[in-house]
């Protein structure tokens, strides 16, 4: 629960090159919970606003983040970015101020994918929505929006950034679903894995019981609580 | 065109267990007609507001209303209202203040569909989007959201809510698809119903002739109307 | 670059009946090419609102806008602008003021088709997804809303009007795919075209490059910029 | 906790003439209380959304509520039910789809502060603001909008009207002030007054420990309940 | 009711430098007639989305356009239209693409003053509002927000620019005040005005008769067509 | 430009009692500059979303920023915070989830203020504003909404919080006045407060040549490179 990053959310002009990243296997198991059983699983904690939504459904990833912060539409700092991507990253990026600007497209998907790049998080917009279904690369954005954007000034790659109400530092788990976007800190990615999976094993017996059309007031011994509390039937 | 309901919107504490519902061949037949038509085949009225949203597309319904009034972030009012789902029935939840918590997702769609629900309509947010499309379990919502939700305060179940600008009484038939959410009050169904498929058989006619080029202009007799508006073609 | 319409936008009761349209293939061609590489073609202009959402996704269309000035919640003038559409128009209505109400659904959409329209851009509301869809008749709106119009107020038809915060002259050219929606001048069509010809040349060679793995620092050259703005790596 | 309304939300072409109203006494009591008092004082219910916002602050007021449905961007029931207002009275608009039009300005308020009306809150816009602010006539708004309206189609004056998320009930009590607008129903007006009343001494009290530096965590004895959930001071 | 003028809105690169003007006097006279006023008089057209608020209230100003075409979060454009200001003008300010950022604040507004100018109207963001207001330079903006800008990219200067929903050309006449703010076609200035006279003789024998007591039900004889309709008193 | 915090943004259940504060002097001092000239002297960070507003206008405060971390509609965390607070502190409140419901009014400020509180930023709603406008307690809030919160759930205090969008870290410099919210790192205020008044001073040159009618094109030089990037008069 401790952490010691080097910058401060909002320094510009820095890049970081070689971040700390989890251990893949835990990545790719959080990938299989999905974002609402990893938020639950973490103590309710880790979601983006609810604003960020996937440009095209039915995906499901997890990568650690390599982090931008980028000027309101300035798109340069992503070619910056990208240069700093492992296989299996995910670009999370936030602006120093607000834009549904469309930093990015099938170009930037391109050079993305070729360096084994699993998605893209970012508190803006983006274009080229075709072809990124097409690519089968995952984008979740603030907006879809085709304006360009320029090249004039710098912000920071992989420093902490915030991003749509959450702080995400570099190589911090993304988890990212139909359901949104869930980060999820590096130190803790292990721990939040197992909790997870007791959580899935959990849901799995509860779910069996719903079927067979057991109540949750029964499942979960809800009756007396609520008549303390005042429930009247009538 | 009267009512006497029971208890006013805002009354926490209660549930109301036996309510009247409409006759489920009119509550089918609202269904097939969907909600354009039905909400002008009753005069224009009955529309939830336009951020009602289906989670997923393709879907339409019809069913009585189970109501669920819920304080913020508090979906325990769920797990109550379900006990008192009839095959047939729809789930529909305001809250006491705004929410965008993700106050329903798979285990209660469980629940919900093995008591016969046809689907939910909630003010406030929805999680576990991939099950429910699975499971073929429709939503209409105000949002998605994973972010999780107490157990701590009571609300109601059947009493009259505001949800999206409507008031839906318990036992009122909603009738859901793409366009939105619409309500029709239980002792105007019957009407509606007849009124609604009058309103296809019109529009089936005039399909055909706006189909085979004749203009509304002519078709609804504007021209006249037009220029005593002063219209001028030039 | 120059213009002289002859009628001011907010200019109501009045209906233009033989604007000048583009070449059919030169608007074939700018569909082709798709919304974001005409935008940044013609030097970043033209786009609409982020808002103009696709009603249904997949879709990309140009033809020449049949402009409409519209009272809020009275989709009278859509009759009127029909009569005036030919084959390969696209209908683009503004309001006079703000309305989500749905000014148009599946008749019009038959009565639009039967006449060659090829698409609806709309600052407002549409409803009969489910048809819209069916027929294949595509529409980029502000919002989903089922909610009916009168037929009470003249607008306009054919007159330059303010449509998502982009003003449309009848004739202009409209591009609309998943990424929103663009306006080309008429008169600069057909070097809009050709400088979208050029761009997707360039970006053919372009992906190829950086799907082979190279950079955009270096395919740009822009590394050196960078360290003169003062980028450190640490 | 009961109601017997004659007419549904939604009806439209009705005056209801001769509505009941709560005693002068206990509305002018409500007033002084405020908002937030009579809000918590009955139990946490009956707040309109938080757009509502006073066009000018300062003010506090309550009356009895004179309800009108009205079309959007049309104001003639405005004229309607200026003539059922009593001294006391104040007028609240709901619309039948959403609109920001300016459905209210000076010669209105002239007219019903002619016939002793206090307020107007309403789910759309207003215009004239400086006139409003002059006169000293108090208004609750979605909007400043100069927007003129028709008069075209029917509403009603005196039934329930769903307003800014709240059911109002003709005669219903509105409190209203810079924290926005609460709506108490007639008969439980008396008692609700009880109540604030009870809450404002209660509160005066504690103003008084802790303008003296008393912490609330001694005043209302919850250390050991955050110790019992967990709290950790480091 | 023509217009013709020489550059499309969306250019860029281009300051025309001697726009024509209204008569003085008659800006002044609309000017005193308020928004609310020469709107209704023109026909009910022209106004700015109600989203452009006074930073200060109590204001009401007009003047001739000075357009300006911005980047989004460059103010570079500023700088140049000072310079084409002369005494009685009003800035207004577009931009290429959605933007929040503080463009201006005390130092411009300095400048603009010390060229005569009256006002800006802006549909981005501004700063410094305490200096502005005691200033006295009144500003109608989208936002208040101190975020800086660049100095980047060229817009352009008097030509047409869509501000807040409305097209507004080099020397159009702006009306602001705490309704907001409408814009007059500067050669149908004279005639709006003479309408904006007659509206508000009209007016004062209206309000009159409204502070007499007298219904508008009466004075605009509306009982008939209102029974006409339907409309039933109960 | 380090920093070793303790706790994760998220992290519930902790109170940190003995935070570091910058010297009272320099906060003072950054005070007296206000919020633009703060931002822009720290190289353009740290504002708060442009939606954070003072509930009345006229105030420019500072203080060392007390933090908490509150659920969604639940305001327990601010009594444990307020025994935190010295003199010259502000409270700094940021959600786990959004809400807009009302944590703070009167007696909560007569607690605060009673030990030296200089103001509140709140990333939710506040009420009682006659009562705090009467107590001069400055508030910068998301909404003014009187509802009800409760007393459930664990949040935290003295953690860094995410509040519109900024990360706050307890101990970090507050600025804020009509213009919004600024943060400043706390090991970074005396060199922003020395940037800030040579810029101060800088400006004050400015403004004299301003207010002699200098132009902004002749002080910054701007007119080659404007001519450069192919400005063009006509």
């Amino acid at each position: 629960m401790t952490r010691a990053e080097t910058f401060e959310p909002g320094t510009t002009g820095i890049v970081v090159q070689n971040i700390r990243r989890a251990d893949q296997t835990i990545i790719d198991g959080l990938a299989e919970c999905g974002v609402a059983t990893v938020h639950e699983a973490q103590g309710r904690k880790g979601l983006l606003a609810d604003y960020m939504r996937p440009v095209y459904s039915g995906t499901r990833v997890a990568g650690s983040a390599v982090t931008i912060l980028a000027p309101p539409c300035d798109n340069w700092m992503l070619h910056v970015a990208i240069e700093q991507l492992r296989a299996g990253d995910i670009l999370v990026l936030g602006t120093t101020s607000p834009s549904n600007a469309g930093y990015f497209g099938d170009l930037l998907a391109t050079s993305a994918m070729a360096r084994g790049c699993r998605g893209l998080i970012i508190d803006a917009g983006v274009r080229d929505l075709r072809d990124l279904e097409e690519m089968g690369f995952p984008v979740w954005s603030k907006a879809v929006f085709a304006q360009g954007t320029i090249k004039e000034t710098l912000g920071s790659v992989n420093i902490p950034v915030v991003c749509a109400d959450a702080l995400v530092n570099p190589g911090d788990i993304i988890v990212a679903d139909d359901d949104g976007v869930c980060v999820v800190r590096r130190d803790e990615a292990a721990d939040v894995l197992e909790k997870s999976r007791a959580r899935e094993a959990n849901e799995a017996g509860k779910r069996a019981r719903f079927a067979a059309g057991e109540l949750g007031l029964d499942i979960y011994d809800m009756r007396g609580r609520l008549a303390d509390k005042g429930l009247k039937y009538v």
